[in-house]
């Protein structure tokens, strides 16, 4: 089967009259293809019965044209605009319900789907479209080992370079040029650089006004893509010095994540490693720093399915990859976190991730 | 006012009950605010009667509350997810038409809010919330300035360090690596680098496989972001020689790029800027090489209003930055373009780039 032909037969199963791509991961693994997202829509429609079409800003046409796709396209000139070529595309169509990926799809394209055939029903088929990527090929594994060393040396190179005093923002510029440097093709997003009480925001932004001190908690999430594969990885250090609640909170967070890495295999549920996680954190003293989920699957998105969440009863099976980062943070104290990427195995599941996870007080002058 | 009177006002305006804003590049200007857009949906609501609300997945609040919104706020975890934030913070309103960001609003949100209230009408009001945009205020200006300055000495530095040979993979690479030593806080988009054929695809990627020989054009498209301002520029060169044809083509569109900086003023229209341009290429040889518009504008987001095209009868006004890259492609032989960033001024406009656009045959070894 082409890649095609699985959306066509996700179509067939989920009683849709077709599904729709627009750029991103699912279009990536669908047509081998990456195009910008901006004003100019592109989109590509597999019925469930009968030929894929395509809709394509002319600017976008010699590239589009490489990917070797075999259905009628429709393009449009900046000039003339996109609706006349979603009118003739889905006109010609007898849809009566499709579905799209909720997660990627904007709603301009939504509306001008609506404006074709105004009688649509259009259905948020996010999980039916990337339940297809849930399991990884040999290909897509090699891609990830590949971002996730070229990101462990970027940030064993990073922790040579600092100083005392150096700003969250530079530290975090540090490692986008080591990263690219070593041959990242692109950021999975903007890493995350958070020292002393800006650690305590799960998602925080680097400043560019805050100097590393010692007894710093540093916390450094990030990763980068290969060949479309994402990355995710975080560390947390401490700065020349650490108190022994620094040191406390590190053991339990690591302890969460072993114990996450344990009962990750095939067979369970995406609940069961949350749940085996988030209990040890329960039982500690510090439950009431807890902020998420255990983690997120890991591939050509940097967040998607299997969420590693309790209530979600999604079994694991060989070929899935997940985040494992729990964390602990208290607002106007620190926070800690301890990320690794993780793959399902035949008969369990390894590590992608080696960067060392022992407690560590760097030191910094 | 501060900036989310400004969108109660337009909501007035357009006769909308309220603007829904989500991260991105309105999100920026009217809360000073960047959060990352995966699963976990987050919005702020401006009524066009009464207090605005938002709605914040848990794991973000405390970066949210340092935004100083004065409005309630929804919030949900992980665990319990977001519809019920979603049915609480509509259902209290008696909203019967929103405008939302079409953009940049992906479809689960709009359907999260359609669930909430399903008789909602949701109106596609990315110009009404946009054209906020429209005018870049001081600040804004200097951080373009920044971006720009950053940009043109990356690609001077990148310049200076090609061989022959060296794959337009790796020549991308570099200016990253150069623009994020120089500063640049993230990148407006994946450069293009195109040599040879690859010139002729507007919208190239850079090939790993192709090594850059004496005789090609080499089409550098790139740009960074510098506090939430995009830089985007493009030069053309060639490589050691050039036909006769290469140097033609390169004076064509130069011409062009020079009558659309003239015709920038305040008080013109956008289609009379892309007319004056459009037509000097029309009216040359190469005719049937012609791609795409002028150009677009530029500010917190690459690609936004005003976009300088035919049809567009948006006047020019001070403050308005946009690009000009008029351009010329022949698929399978090459192509050319140069793209400047341009103000709109009281008396006129200013180029906001400076880089050579002299024809320029690069000594490389």
């Amino acid at each position: 089967m082409t890649n095609l032909e699985s959306y066509q037969s996700a179509a067939q199963k989920a009683q849709l009259d077709a599904l729709v791509l627009v750029p991103g991961p699912n279009f990536a693994r669908a047509l081998n293809g990456t195009f910008m997202q901006h004003e100019r829509p592109l989109l590509v429609t597999i019925p469930a019965q009968g030929k894929p079409f395509a809709i394509v800003p002319n600017i976008e046409m010699s590239v589009f044209n490489e990917l070797g796709f075999t259905g009628s396209v429709f393009d449009y000139t900046d000039q003339i605009g996109y609706q006349g070529a979603f009118d003739k595309a889905f006109q010609q169509t007898d849809f009566q319900k499709i579905g799209v990926e909720g997660l990627n799809m904007r709603v301009f394209v939504d509306q001008a789907i609506r404006t074709a055939l105004p009688q649509i029903q259009i259905i948020d088929a996010e999980k039916i479209i990337s339940d297809l990527r849930l399991h990884k090929n040999e290909q897509e594994v090699e891609s990830l080992k590949k971002a996730i060393q070229i990101s462990e040396e970027a940030l064993a190179l990073t922790l040579t370079q600092l100083k005392l005093g150096m700003s969250e923002k530079m530290i975090e510029n540090l490692l986008v040029q080591n990263l690219f440097k070593l041959g990242a093709q692109g950021l999975a997003f903007n890493p995350i650089v958070a020292a002393n009480t800006n650690s305590a925001n799960s998602h925080a932004h680097a400043r560019e006004d805050y100097g590393i001190q010692s007894g710093d908690t540093l916390l450094i999430d990030y990763g980068c893509v290969y060949n479309g594969l994402h990355s995710d990885i975080t560390r947390t250090f401490f700065i020349n010095s650490a108190t022994p609640e620094q040191e406390e909170v590190y053991h339990i967070v690591l302890q969460a994540n072993l114990l996450a890495h344990q009962n990750s295999k095939p067979g369970v549920s995406a609940h069961s490693v949350d749940d085996a996680s988030t209990k040890s954190l329960e039982q500690s003293k510090y439950v009431n720093r807890i902020r998420h989920r255990t983690g997120h699957g890991l591939g050509r998105d940097v967040h998607e399915a299997p969420y590693i969440i309790r209530g979600n009863n999604q079994i694991l099976e060989e070929g899935m990859v997940y985040t494992i980062e729990p964390g602990l943070y208290e607002i106007g104290n620190f926070g800690v976190r301890i990320e690794d990427d993780v793959l399902i195995t035949k008969e369990g599941s390894v590590s992608l991730t080696s960067f060392s996870k022992d407690f560590t007080v760097l030191q910094v002058s």
